[in-house]
């Protein structure tokens, strides 16, 4: 890096009291302009006393458990369906709560079962009537006469949380031992409410020297049901998912505003609950609607009394960020003043840039300062290399921050534990001055980014943009190829079915991408059964669009095709009910196509989709696998699309996707400027402050090419994970 | 071998006019009784007057073209789909044989369009009211008018078939050149019934040397539609299939008959037609019962002219098979004497030896006495190794003729093309001295099956046995299978769900296996939604069945599960829509199972089924790949079950399923009597004449010891593909 970056700040550091020295020292060397607490540390006098902001961690949902204790029954509550029980003759007994996590889940005694619950026969899917079960309270079991035998029988039940998610993995990971478990309480209640705003007054008199105030995060959390410890730790598990919201007066109150009553199969879906990979129902993009109004209305009078004690409230984008829909329409209704993402990679790193309504944005990096990281892999203990850690998730972040910008960074957990390991400390200085670096840079004006617009496609569209249920899954096609963009100089948007039959597709819409497993929420499912869609998307190419799809895009088995847009991308998939029809051969084009420039291995798109077929002569097939076409690429009226069997996120592979976007588009000629030769390099340039930056992210020194614009060439050298800056 | 067969006889042989000597040399030599033309061969006065039967090949649907001349109404006719059109604005015109093979195909002008076709907007599935298109002759085009934009459209419509489908093949296959195309007659019009009758009297006053009469079928070919040959040779070809019996006029009998009418739809499904692959429509049920109805009354009489001249009538069991239903109920009342298979493998050995109601059944040896086999390699032409060939075919269908008889051998083609292979003409001698030999063996009484009976659960039941759409797909998991039990010492049958609704699980059976990708006739598609099916099934395993699921078994999206057996099985399946619910961990099973005894290579399913994930403690996961469970064992109620991701028939796969098979019996016991040491290697026991029979299916020399019942065993050494037999 030639240029020496010497300002100091945006950066929040992790206090902790009995290590003063330490948090003050590494406060100087990081350059931190905040000092936090974390869920389990404290700060003490003489941290909170130095010249730096304060920066203190609020959970108001589980934020004094002698009140939660004596308000059980304001307990935040879920749906959940016990496991099935097949019948053995005409009576089954189900123990509602066996499988579960009995240290998280009670079952609710207090509302009406017969109102609230529902019993299914999962056999033949039909509702058991009320008349033939029975709940016996004190045993937590669920009788169900006349049933048919062998048929599985399921309970939807409400259980009280008594054990607040994010307290109970930090609880169980940092070994806690028998602290007190935390129980969250539900602001859907009136009383709830007036406690929560009195302990916030209060809790703001007495932090007189907190300057920004973490929400972490709001009320709800993502949905997290544990099991039985003895079978499985985790039983569900869905970062998107508002199953968490449930309770009998959120659903009063939901029918008395929506005019329609939700049941509880609406939320438990024959166990699938409301996983963000499923094709959202109606009833519950309107649970969700009305969720987020009573969230973002109940947190504006908790953000208020912040302001009104002149400090500043942030709230961290995981956890408890259910209901407040950063990519919602209210989101700038709460007048929050920051927002904190804990980021692995640059599409997250491009979720926190890009949400609208908040002032600052800062990236919460990883590793943790805990023990062992998400997986449980060692990471500040013996076998941990947290530098390196560090290292690879900032170079694979620091592609997203190359597009967009964040505010600032920081850092979570247990200070201490860095102690042991000095290149970590290191690591972080280096990683501060490039983020500052390219704060300064984004703050001179926007990067070049080429004349290309990219639009995904999904069931969720905007609301879930940059989203993909993150931690849990890899994988899944559209992760990889959300990974891929985020680092491309391109714009990239997100759109919806239900926006394409509302508005049609938006005009400055160069691509669209789908990518996705059949019956998902991100390839569609039925939505593609829908004959607006296809009349649209299909006039749209045939005018001169570009359509990229994906593993199995606009896929549904529906009139005889499996591919809805097969006429657009040239190519179908068997899967069964056309094994009699005999398929066209194909030839391998031989023709080094452009999109296929940079590839020099073999093309590896990991777990992709088989058995595909050409449909039409039309079609070229650029690469194939055992005579199952891998890329494709076919013109269609003015239009073209490109079809890949899968996707990984890999050098090559960014760069066959960010070459495809080009081809689509019918603009080969705008590829070029402010690109690498070199696949695992990228560059941005800084037209107003005519800086060129380029970065490696990969594990080993490089050199490249940059093609700017007008035919100029640099070229550049990198270390391992390193980054260069040009003046030009 | 160690006993000498002298008999000879038993044999087909094909005869070639010009090639006398050599047809009296290798029918002296292979111990020729019957001497056959063949399509496009016949046989000289030399020939038919020496000492042999004389074999005479009969299609009377192609018998006189000259007739079919004189009525070209009364050819052959099916319903096709045209290609999709896309609507580009509010009118299409399509051109029905687009695509096709003129030479094969020409549109039905005779018929109204208005009364027997359909026009179809496939984008939303609906149907195009007749009044908006109309029917040009003269061009062969449909025109849509208010067509919507963008969505595709497709005409159903009748098709003559103008060129018959065998000697088409033939034609093609031996270039032919400008030999008159043969055009098939359809037997549904009285007019055509005359005409055959007369034909087929006339046929037999001269050909009175002629003792056997071999229908090259009957009347309806398999359904093998061609396409445009600049574009690709074939289009559908389902062996099963009844496309090829539709016209108005038996359509209109059907409707008289059974008190409904058939639509062009109903054959058409969307262009899946009625692939053998899906599950089978009551009304397509119906139907096949209607044409079986009708084509065995009227072969009636056919084979009761043969009968009256003092002949024996023979069918194909293949090319115009289709109506015929050698598994259905009406067989028996053809009167046929003979029935001949081509046979490639031990399923399709045990198909011809299967079916009730014939006396004589003929096996059919591949190579064909042709240039090139089926898949247009080399066979009797330079590069072609036609012994090898023979010797590998003959090793699979040995297999199959240990546990079950065949009475004759036969070949067909130019026998002209064997004199370049003399190490083929030995090859068809010793091939037949086995044969005899197994013959005489199972005169003397049957060979050995272990007390244990599984039958194969699909869609088709019973009507089809041992039958999987034969040549043209390999690598469906249930034709595996079926290969793999063709050659054990168990007996095999074959049930329907309709089976099991009507008459319950039967009593004799001890295993029940079900194979195959969801959705398809084979796996049972919807059939699985029936709880009667799940209840069934469930009972009858908890009381002590067993249960082999392979692939997709029971697989239906249904109620929250995807294999509605899974409490069963112990596992599932993701497909996507439960990718948020957390997977029970397992562990590997430790214990070398009982089923997997005999493995000792990994074990190798081909492309088989990924994502299984295990529901319950109790699976025991003896195999996995990835993280996805292979092999399952479990327990359930006094039965058990086993799941396989998927099977190819290997020696070590035949082992594990052989295996399996009794373990799921609860039958371990009986395994071990009968049985070989070396995978390579099966044997049978003939325990009337105390003959012990052990074959080497494999190319290379093998050693085994055979398990005879109390504890005996017999170390035997075999060549490759060698017999051995051994006196007790």
């Amino acid at each position: 890096m030639t240029d020496k970056i010497t300002y100091k700040g945006d950066f929040t550091l992790p206090g902790e009291a009995g290590y003063e020295d330490l948090t003050l020292e590494l406060a100087g060397k990081w350059g931190a302009d905040a000092i936090r607490d974390s869920d389990g540390t404290v700060l003490s006098d003489r941290i909170i006393s130095a010249d730096y902001n304060i920066y203190s961690t609020i959970c108001l949902v589980r934020a004094d458990n002698e009140w939660a204790k004596a308000n059980r029954d304001k307990l935040q509550q879920n749906y959940l369906m016990s496991d099935p029980v097949l019948a053995e003759n005409d009576k089954v007994e189900i123990s509602l709560l066996d499988g579960f996590f009995r240290e998280q889940l009670e079952v609710n005694t207090n509302d009406d079962p017969k109102t609230w619950w529902q019993v299914f026969d999962r056999t033949n899917g039909e509702e058991v009537p009320k008349s033939l079960w029975t709940f016996d309270p004190g045993k937590g079991t669920v009788t169900i006469n006349k049933t048919k035998k062998w048929h599985r029988y399921t309970v939807n039940f409400l259980a009280y949380r008594i054990w607040e998610a994010i307290s109970m993995y930090n609880h169980t990971t940092n070994n806690w031992g028998d602290r007190e478990h935390q129980m969250p309480v539900d602001p859907i209640y009136p009383e709830t409410q007036k406690f929560m705003l009195g302990f916030l007054q209060k809790w703001l008199d007495e932090h007189p020297k907190t300057k920004i105030v973490r929400f972490t995060s709001l009320f709800y959390n993502f949905a997290w049901f544990w099991g039985d410890p003895a079978i499985q730790r985790f039983r569900y598990a869905d970062w998107g998912s508002y199953e968490m919201t449930v309770s009998p007066l959120a659903m009063r109150l939901f029918a008395k505003d929506r005019g329609y009553s939700m049941t509880s199969e609406d939320f438990v879906n024959n166990g699938t609950y409301c996983s963000s990979h499923n094709v959202p129902s109606e009833r519950l993009l309107e649970w969700m609607d009305f969720m987020n109004e009573f969230v973002v209305s109940f947190g504006r009078k908790c953000i208020d009394l912040i302001h009104a004690a002149g400090k500043v409230a942030y709230m961290f984008y995981d956890d408890h960020w259910v209901g407040t829909e950063p990519y919602g329409m209210r989101l700038k209704d709460f007048g929050f003043d920051g927002l904190i993402k804990c980021v692995f990679n640059a599409f997250e790193a491009r979720l926190c840039s890009g949400v609208q309504g908040v002032k600052t944005k800062e990236l919460r990096l990883h590793p943790y300062l805990f023990p062992t990281g998400l997986k449980g892999e060692p990471t500040f203990m013996a076998g941990g290399d947290p530098a390196l850690d560090a290292r690879k998730f900032w170079a694979d972040i620091r592609r997203g921050l190359l597009r967009a910008p964040a505010d600032r960074i920081g850092l979570g957990g247990y200070l201490h534990l860095v102690r042991d390991f000095p290149d970590f400390v290191e690591c972080i200085e280096q990683i501060s001055r490039e983020f500052r670096t390219l704060k300064q840079f984004h703050a001179g004006g926007n990067p070049y980014t080429a004349p290309l617009k990219a639009a995904i496609l999904t069931a969720w569209g905007k609301m879930r943009s940059w989203v993909y249920v993150g931690h849990f899954i890899h994988g899944m096609e559209l992760y990889e190829v959300t990974e891929s963009l985020a680092g491309m100089p391109v714009d990239v948007s997100f759109i919806s079915f239900s926006d394409i039959l509302e508005h049609g597709i938006p005009k400055d819409i160069d691509v669209m991408i789908n990518a996705g497993r059949v019956g998902t929420a991100w390839s569609g499912g039925e939505h593609w059964k829908n004959e607006k869609i296809l009349e649209a998307i299909t006039g749209w190419v045939a005018g001169g669009g570009g359509f990229i799809g994906v593993g199995e895009p606009s896929a549904i088995r529906h009139s005889g095709q499996y591919f809805q847009l097969a006429h657009l991308l040239g190519v179908d998939r068997e899967t069964g009910s056309t094994l009699s029809n005999v398929k066209p051969e194909y030839t391998l084009s031989e023709m080094k196509h452009f999109i296929l420039e940079d590839v020099k291995e073999d093309i590896d798109f990991g777990k992709d989709i088989d058995q595909v077929y050409v449909i039409d002569q039309n079609t070229s097939v650029l690469s194939e696998k055992s005579g199952s076409p891998k890329i494709t690429v076919k013109t269609f009226g003015k239009g073209r699309s490109v079809y890949m069997s899968g996707f990984r996120y890999t050098p090559q592979n960014t760069r066959l996707l960010h070459r495809s976007l080009f081809w689509a588009a019918g603009n080969q000629e705008d590829y070029m400027p402010w690109t690498c030769s070199n696949i695992f390099t990228d560059c941005a340039f800084y037209p107003d402050i005519r800086k060129l930056v380029v970065i490696n992210s990969s594990d080993n020194a490089e050199k490249t090419k940059v093609y700017a614009s007008g035919g100029k060439v640099y070229d550049v050298s990198l270390e391992s994970h390193g980054i260069q800056i040009i003046d030009l």
